[in-house]
């Protein structure tokens, strides 16, 4: 059996997140049930994150064992022309036989995207929260730097995750501007139920003074979730990719295809894809 | 009764087209709909440019006679307020008395755009037209460079438009590139039916090499409709602006918002808006 690696990239909206559950459509059905056509037995899928309701890839890294004939670099093309237009496969590889999706992601990568402009787009409502109220960026950037590092997040974790270790390395957070959008680009080895939302709200409300920048720092030391801000709505939120120690295993160009509305950053960022 | 011109953006998948249509929904009939709640006797709305079913705007220009006692600085938030999110209204003004948003247009400006990567996006699919296979962008430029310059274009004018004059006079086509997208940026003082998407029809049919560049002059000495390409779709169309005399007349900053995904040419020609 061939051990598949696939990159996936996915509009939320339509479905009920990544993992799988009765009765409603998930990112992982929708590819298990293409996969079924193409490989016997119809292989299970193992995705790098489980990105909620509503949230977008354009990094998702999935594997799974097939036997089968199709050669691995077809399966771009032949899954693309079953699945639907919101969810496409942008890369397939060969991976090491115990090559495991979610268990050897070094590091997760997101971005949560905000639209700042006076106005609203009709073209960007489906990809970028909407604030009409000016940010303070300086004050956002000085609460995100103290989120930066090795902590306890318990804090910005929302009911419903597991329990466990709340202990995460946040290696990067950065607070963009270009024109009217915000991006906020966080990178963690890993990532608590909800956190990089509530993180985004809490940081938004601090952008709008209802919260001072020191206050970061409070709530982080809690460890307590009543005192994080609002969760952020899910459709600002993209996984960006994932890290795994034998990268690259054949991430494709073309981030320009992807949701972040201007290009500069990422192109100091592409090693990282 | 002040005259009041409005700059709206608009998503045209859900519209049958800009002008009013009995048991369709249109953008014409949402605009009025949302001013007959907020001015006395329910205006009726000119719009510079009919644009068709699935086609965007990012500029489109409209006017309409208002009594009331709402300022016109109002006119966006309170619009808003009631429009649809795929339909904007981006700024409002008081234009002179006889100012006629379709006749006093001296120069009309559409984007068509073209994402030429070899795996699909999820996040472009609504904006711009898909091509997988490769474009020759020099040889569509030297097509496109036929055209600019004022002819008899009746070879692009689709059936179902008005008869009388095809004379029509082409200020700027241009075919930028960047990254896997390829945008045809084209100006003229007005457009026949469908007149943008045949010509872009006719350019992506030499891109791919199935007609030389060279035929483009036939095509267009010939004024025979037959000659020229398949209609490209709506959806990688869209209005960008119309250009008056007296501008500007209050337009808004914001290019980014719209849905070019790259900003750098949209400065040199930010002055046209």
């Amino acid at each position: 059996m061939r051990n598949i690696r696939l990159t996936v990239a996915y509009e939320g909206a339509n479905y009920h997140g990544f993992q799988i559950q009765r009765g409603v459509n998930t990112v992982q059905a929708t590819l298990e049930s293409v996969l079924a056509r193409l490989v016997p037995g119809g292989p299970r899928v193992t995705g790098a994150g489980r990105t909620d309701a509503g949230v977008h890839a354009w990094g998702q890294v999935v594997n799974f064992y097939a036997g089968g004939s199709v050669p691995v670099e077809r399966f771009p093309v032949a899954m693309n022309s079953l699945l639907p237009p919101d969810l496409v496969v942008r890369s397939a590889a060969h991976a090491r036989d115990d090559f495991h999706a979610r268990y050897d992601a070094l590091r997760k990568r997101y971005q949560y995207l905000v639209f700042n402009g006076e106005v609203p787009t009709p073209f960007w409502r489906r990809y970028a929260l909407r604030v009409g109220r000016p940010l303070d960026l300086q004050a956002m950037r000085a609460a995100a730097a103290v989120l930066v590092g090795t902590h306890d997040f318990k804090s910005f974790r929302a009911a419903g995750g597991k329990a466990g270790s709340a202990i995460r390395t946040i290696t990067r957070l950065e607070v963009g501007q270009h024109g009217s959008f915000v991006r906020f680009l966080i990178e963690a080895d890993g990532f608590l139920y909800k956190m990089v939302r509530n993180i985004v709200g809490t940081l938004l409300e601090i952008g709008h003074g209802e919260r001072n920048a020191a206050e970061m720092a409070v709530i982080l030391a809690a460890r307590n979730r009543d005192l994080c801000g609002r969760t952020a709505p899910p459709h600002g939120l993209c996984l960006l990719g994932v890290s795994y120690e034998d990268d690259p295993v054949g991430e494709p160009p073309g981030e320009d295809a992807g949701i972040t509305p201007w290009w500069d950053s990422l192109d100091a960022t592409r090693r990282v894809y």
